[in-house]
């Protein structure tokens, strides 16, 4: 048995979308994906988003479409604010700011900020000798696993609407954080919570795609001039819709989430049932237990899986990921070993 | 009957590419490009170049290859040469410029640049007040279906070297050029003569996906950071991957491109044995007629295309695009829905 | 005799700016244009401008301005259109589209733009493949010493307002132009019909600076945070609100271009004496004859003045440029030699 | 008496500067900085650098310089890295973002940085998903009073040759550092250890302008283009050439930033003496006492300074700065009264 859980894009599609594809492959459709199967994809979105207001662009990833978005939304002398483990941060070498913009870091252990930092950078960014914050950048699941409630980012709306600020979550892995939060969270809260945001496709059963709901009408304006100068206007663009067609049918978006956090909190049961901790508090797909050097070693000889951090001498938390295409068998063997070198 | 030769991106893309992602489908692969897929179908790409220090990368479509290219490339004070009719000024929606860089327009009207226009515009450029001419970014075929052949690129070539200029092709529909030029032209020409030129895949049968040949290490240093700044770097990369892994194999990629070729020229052959004149002087998959105006109301009944240009009172140029998927009983009915309203 | 007929920027300042300097030297006052002198100066400019809604703001030089305003004036996808001589398409090393933006070129052989070009522009770029023209650039007078009338103004402000368009004039040389037209075009009028100008000081007396006027609140938001990013807020900003306070008071900045350009004039009534013709039909302190070379040999021995253009075999347009302090003596001796080397 | 100690730039320019100015005024010279007088100006300062490579541009602000040093040295993903009180990072609305680079910031209590950070930050940058850091940054003095050491920049120095970093110092109040420094370092040592510096003018007597200093050949190809691009080609450049003439002649440069260094001092000893402690240790032009706050409001009355932080219940940091204009009495009078309210 040798199973990776590096991440959840080490594999295709779920095979519905391969279907699909195979299906709609000989049929003549419009470019740019202005044809009738994104169509029919985004109508299918904006019935869960009870938003009329609400509008769906599809998009190829997620650096791209954080870009593309912050890029449109703000002015020149505007900035973001993430939290200092934000994607758009660390990880996307540096696409926000070659689009002219400073993302602006708050501090954060747990991968998420709150009402009262928000409001903290606003005061401190008080002249025209400074960046004008504009923007509030969340990941949801955060890019540690952890997730936002509707409670708490109901609280970052709030404070935006007093500070003046838009709202946008970056939801590349949307689906396990709502499979995650049960209910608590729904796509049509955030339909009315947030200015934008996006439902992750490329890490939740997509080949590849990323569907942008924009919530405001002045910031949908022109939005497609962005896109195309982006790069991110793809001219097969129902690529794209085909799959966002069939993630939106029947539930498989959510149902493809459930599977893979079913897993990853499998692992985390078995995990700390043998004493081991945790990095962070994660109840996604993606847990970062914390383990003795010796057995991470053992583990990589049969298993793939990134080292994140050591956390102190002799111990390393490493980042485990599930996704929709994970056998149960790779999880219960991972378990195995585990147990088998119980330490 | 009805059928669109609106463009070549209308169909999805050839069957082997669909088998090829289906096959693949479960396998685990790392992320980001650094798969054995990607590196397998580089190296059947760099086995028709010829040149050991050419490199392949893969991108997501045109404009954002054009913009990744030309922004790593040049300096901030640097610019572009283009024809007026070229894809990067008029259709890229000011990507380049949104990168910081100037395009330089050269007026031409078979959409081809020359070696003399080329150098006047070095020699207008003499000073700090005006940007410095950097790079010759031409289209093989040109967006109006011309092509330029191995000797109209070397003198290219040869007057870039002399102005110091790089030389970089466009192939959005390479293919269709090398079919059309029977041999004239090869990618190990293009490897041999150019800084950099991309073989596109996603107007030759692939679903999305151009891959991108960079022919000096100097240029190919750190271009990995630029893509992903671009949002060009697909977290499953191996989906383009796997397509030019098929397209390279067995010689599909020129095979598709000549099924498009010989039935664009079999309804171009047709409409000149009726008598009928074109804007330009196009052997590839993209031809364009001068048709009466009543014609082209007769057969926009039963078949889709754009209307490029009015060209003379009473008549217009259309435009009429081939694919790997058009089927030749579609262009026998053009054929002969264009006979029987002779005119 | 010996004299510079290259610019109006050879000399220093007026005297009286070097005055008032010396007067305001030991004072304190508030840093980045935040001062009384600014101030002051602001309120003599807008005493002229007898538009509530305009504002002032004080820059260096005219390229500064230039890609300040637009770049804060236009979101990413949206172009600049201007006539092909213009200076910031030509003369500014790009540092329009260093800030994310193209400017669309029109055809001009004198230098202006029409009503009809603008719209025909605006016609051209339909849809999200290619930018959306938002500002229209204009140069009064233009780089070629031509002049826009009152009514030409009107008539661009009438299609700007049809199209959407934002109008803006970089008055680099404007006193030279409200001189020449005597009364026609006041500032008062720039104010009424254009979204924003700049009155040139560095080319009309002053040893630096520009003053932008902006005449629409929504295009004023924020506009010192644009300033400040882009370098333009001088930390000693008085120094050139010292000067515009002194080109502003007794009629100082007009006088001043009255003698330039009644100098110039001079210079080109007797050429035109001479039997010489013009490049172009400038009423401003830039003249352009067209002169036989040997005349141009002998007389680049004596004063100085760039070659322009050659214009027929023998013949060569070259630039004559007068300034606020250029002597009479010297465009006396330059018209002796002209008649004394006539051919 | 009332005086305001806000900063170094409430004055006009030292008198030495307006003399020359008035002299040079009706002579008339190239523009763009390439005349006699800014050669001569650069031909002195160099005598100082003692470095064949090194050559002397004139610009406008320090903001300006920063922006086009930092945005022509480096590749789009490439990024600079600086203290976290860096005005480069804090106090520039995001110029270097503007113009599409991330500054990396590093912790700092002092306003300085060490060796042991730079090469951590480079660690933590190991892949194409980050920003590839290339630009160290540093401020001397810095923004809050602080010097390096020639030994502390020749530390950098070496690191940054081991990380493949460039070295770029900030020089806005650099006049204050040599003179604090007594000797310890000198603008020979500067040239010799940094890629990049600038010696700063607008807060050094003069009454515009910054002489930015490049010590490689490489880094100095094209930069008249970057500074044309930017805004920072001024048309009368010799504006700067005079001022920075007469301060690099009789050592008035150094002089100017002694006079402002010992006032500033005077002040700060009778403050310890009055046993009150200070938020850095800074032997330069500004300093940052903590006071008592209805000391703070009493001193307000007579004279002006900036709040800087509030430090403790009931106290809070103010900063004083001193210039080439400040009289001693004003000094003297401060004491008193800092005396005469004794707490």
């Amino acid at each position: 048995m040798s199973y990776s859980f590096k991440n959840d894009y080490s594999e295709g599609a779920h095979p519905s979308i391969l279907e699909a594809m195979t299906l709609e492959n000989g049929i003549q459709r419009d470019g740019y994906g202005e044809d009738a199967v994104c169509n029919r994809a985004a109508e299918k979105i904006k019935k869960f988003l009870d938003n009329p207001e609400s509008e769906v662009f599809f998009l190829s990833g997620g650096t791209q479409t954080n870009l593309t978005v912050i890029s449109a939304f703000l002015r020149p002398h505007e900035a973001a604010i993430a939290a200092e483990t934000g994607h758009v941060l660390v990880h996307e070498t540096g696409a926000i700011e070659a689009t002219g913009h400073k993302v602006v870091a708050i501090p954060s252990g747990d991968g998420k900020i709150t009402a009262e930092q928000i409001h903290k950078v606003v005061l401190q960014h008080e002249d025209e000798h400074m960046v004008k914050p504009k923007l509030v950048y969340i990941s949801n699941p955060t890019e540690i696993g952890t997730v936002y409630t509707r409670e708490e980012i109901l609280a970052l709306k709030t404070q935006c609407a007093l500070d003046q600020l838009l709202l946008y979550v970056d939801g590349a892995r949307l689906g396990s954080a709502l499979a995650a939060l049960e209910g608590n969270l729904t796509l049509a809260d955030l339909s009315e919570l947030t200015d934008a945001f996006y439902i992750g496709g490329t890490k939740n059963g997509a080949w590849i795609g990323e569907a942008l709901v924009i919530n405001r009408e002045s910031l949908q304006e022109d939005f497609r001039y962005h896109m195309k100068q982006k790069g991110a206007l793809l001219a097969k663009g129902r690529l794209i819709g085909i799959q966002f067609d069939v993630l939106f049918t029947d539930g498989l978006y959510v149902e493809v989430a459930k599977h893979a956090n079913r897993l990853a909190q499998k692992m985390r049961k078995a995990l700390a049932e043998e004493g081991y901790e945790f990095l962070t508090d994660s109840p996604t797909n993606q847990i970062f237990p914390i383990l003795p050097v010796p057995l991470i070693q053992t583990l990589s000889k049969d298993f793939g899986f990134f080292k994140w951090a050591e956390t102190a001498p002799g111990f390393a938390a490493i980042r485990l990921v599930t996704s929709w295409a994970t056998p149960e068998s790779a999880v219960d063997a991972f378990i195995e070993a585990v147990k088998k070198n119980r330490q």
